[in-house]
């Protein structure tokens, strides 16, 4: 067993024993937020057909050489067509086909003009200016041509793609299987929140946090819920998690004390225990474990720790386990736009939010940063990384932070003034 | 009916009809996605009690005013308290208690030293430093104060939110009520992916596309599926979206041609018809009318046009209607780095790419901007906005852009030297 790592060991020791489980088709309708488990070609052109963009006439360009406001060309009209149906008819010299926008453009035409842009009469209509051959066509396989890579495995299918996939009619999609996630948090003072607040007892968070992070990322999550601080208690648990689930999360009872007791129960289970601390503050009382080819990390049971080092250290595990390919969250640099008075003796990890403003990256603590402090993580969407050895930080001085949460928020174009000043 | 609106107008109209549906109290676990409904303050003080954050001894600072080294101070052990249990005695000077992280702080005690800094003998412990009274120690209300706001109505929740109601006890949630937007498409020529293709036809994408776009929102689509080009038919679908959902979207039928249903159809349903056309292009047929208090977007057909138009306007509806606060996509500046051939006699909006780089923000085309090209949706998390008037875009040039996808992706500390030499 390994101790103390860097979390960069960390992550890399964890990602490389997760795998994906395996590859699934699932009907197109199930398949967004899922991952394309092999690369997809198209198996025809999309449009399949040249056709109409608009609603109007297609005709052949040559015939209007000489039209002009003055002098219009008239060409009779030989048919209509509607999406969805063929042309009967060709478009021969002196003459046009009424074409509906998504109908098929009819042979022999070479251009559609616009409906607005020609005056209809009984028999026919009147083109007042001279036309390109090709305007107003869109060409069969515009969109994607037959035998283009349209997906690479590793790819989340979002809205846009399930759509393309749609439109390559392909009713069944291949993909990743969903994982699942136990979740277990040890400690005898935890309730749930419908439970009565007794002395000494609080309200269990990690539960209701981890689930829904689970969520979010796409993670069916598997609530194991409460267990006592006792090995054999923790080790029926674990256990339980290891049979109904693809990974286990644990928190609490991983410190050095007494009644920690993951590393007992994992013992116990006959688990091979991988690593067991990082060096970083909070969330450094983490254990990592296998048994059977399944993961089991052990987070720290102060709340605000245990959402961290998921972030850091469980996230690239469970999305490579979803066959995902971008698996670390993303490092900026930010200048820093608060106070941060504490030295950093260990690497340390700062709950902030980005603010981009006038072109520039800045980055404000949300709140406390104790371990127990959740309320810091609300607004929180990337950690500030403070390399071990940091003295307090200064307002303007520039930060290495990872992204962990939704950033689009971020983007205010409506400078304000207070932020302005510190800045500047 | 007014009819070519500026997107904004049309934002503007549409936002002033769409309101919340109303609330109603979800257990935690159900909570995540929603939207709070109510501001929520603190009914307690979390943590409730004055706790240690790690494995050590409980004790007085006054006692260990003269410690060093050379002359430790001998202190005995009292008690041991797990979390989850109150300590039974207090702490009088010369004695100290044993203290599990998260237990509850003995009377007496001032400050909490950590495991690994004593020596444990028999009956006590040797200290060999002088102790800051409050050290190590998480005060009652450290977290969150009895009384204080922790969720503003309108609020999204999000995993640490959830985790932050947990702690407070809270096992309902008052939320909005959840949407469901009714998805039907119009048009002869589709077909749904499992059907074979046929002649004139096409494969229909916008289903899937918007289906997987509410999902992305928390919006419930109910897929009505494709309908003819006949207002009678488009009718009666229109009609049955607006029976079962709480918006209905539909597309195609909305262009000037001969076919063109919708409008005909929400005449026949006896719908007030708000607006019709809006001056941007992809997506400028579009038409938006309301019956009952519903309101129905009919979109363009074109698959590109229609999510381009879904996200700028019918997207906003959307999350009003689910209670959230913030409504329109994020506008940020950024660098062209791209080169755009065409005028923009009417303002467009271009499916493009974020990449943020060295600091700076700079925008790329997805692929081609033709009404039916998906293809350079699946990138896209910006649309450019080109005013109205403008000549070809050159690359260098700034613009703005509308953040309608996840940009946490587009950040990269890794710097491509050819993008930076085109940037430089």
């Amino acid at each position: 067993m390994r101790e103390n790592l860097l979390l960069e060991e960390a992550q890399e020791v964890l990602l490389n024993q997760a795998r994906p489980l395996g590859e699934a088709m699932v009907p197109l309708t199930e398949a967004w937020g899922r991952v394309i488990s092999r690369d997809i070609r198209a198996g025809a052109n999309i449009p399949p057909f040249n056709k109409s963009p608009l609603d109007g006439y297609a005709l052949r360009a040559s015939d209007t050489k000489k039209a002009s406001p003055s002098n219009p060309v008239r060409l009779k009209v030989r048919e209509v067509v509607r999406a969805g149906f063929m042309p009967e008819q060709e478009v021969i010299p002196g003459t046009a086909i009424k074409v509906m926008t998504g109908a098929p453009l009819p042979a022999g035409a070479d251009v559609v003009i616009k409906y607005e842009d020609v005056k209809e009469g009984k028999h026919g209509i009147e083109v007042y200016q001279p036309l390109k051959a090709g305007d107003n066509i869109i060409l069969v396989g515009d969109d994607i041509t037959q035998g283009e890579l349209v997906s690479v495995r590793g790819s989340l299918v979002n809205p846009a793609l399930a759509g393309l996939l749609a439109s390559l009619g392909l009713s069944e999609i291949p993909v990743f299987f969903p994982i699942r996630a136990a979740i277990v948090s040890t400690g005898d003072e935890l309730i749930l929140p419908f439970e009565p607040l007794t002395r000494g007892k609080i309200y269990n968070s990690s539960l209701y946090t981890l689930a829904a992070r689970c969520r979010e990322l796409g993670v069916l999550p598997a609530v194991l819920g409460n267990v006592s601080d006792k090995a054999e208690a923790v080790a029926g648990c674990l256990q339980q998690g290891l049979d109904t689930a693809d990974i286990v999360i644990s928190t609490g009872g991983v410190s050095v004390g007494d009644y920690d007791v993951v590393r007992n129960a994992l013992l116990e289970l006959g688990t091979e225990i991988i690593f067991w601390k990082i060096r970083m503050k909070p969330g450094s009382p983490l254990i990592a474990a296998r048994k059977d080819n399944k993961i089991i990390i052990g987070l720290s049971g102060n709340p605000a720790a245990a959402m961290v080092s998921f972030d850091l250290v469980a996230v690239p595990v469970l999305k490579k386990m979803m066959g995902q390919d971008q698996l670390l969250p993303r490092k900026i640099k930010a200048i820093f736009l608060d106070r941060f008075d504490k030295p950093s003796p260990e690497r340390r990890f700062l709950r902030a939010q980005l603010h981009r403003r006038n072109g520039m990256d800045f980055v404000r603590l949300t709140g406390g940063q104790g371990n127990g402090v959740l309320k810091s993580l609300v607004a929180c969407n990337v950690l500030i990384d403070v390399p071990a050895g940091s003295g307090p930080l200064k307002t303007g001085q520039q930060v290495n932070a990872y992204i962990t949460g939704n950033i689009n928020e971020s983007y205010q174009d409506d400078l304000r003034s207070s932020l302005m000043r510190i800045a500047y």
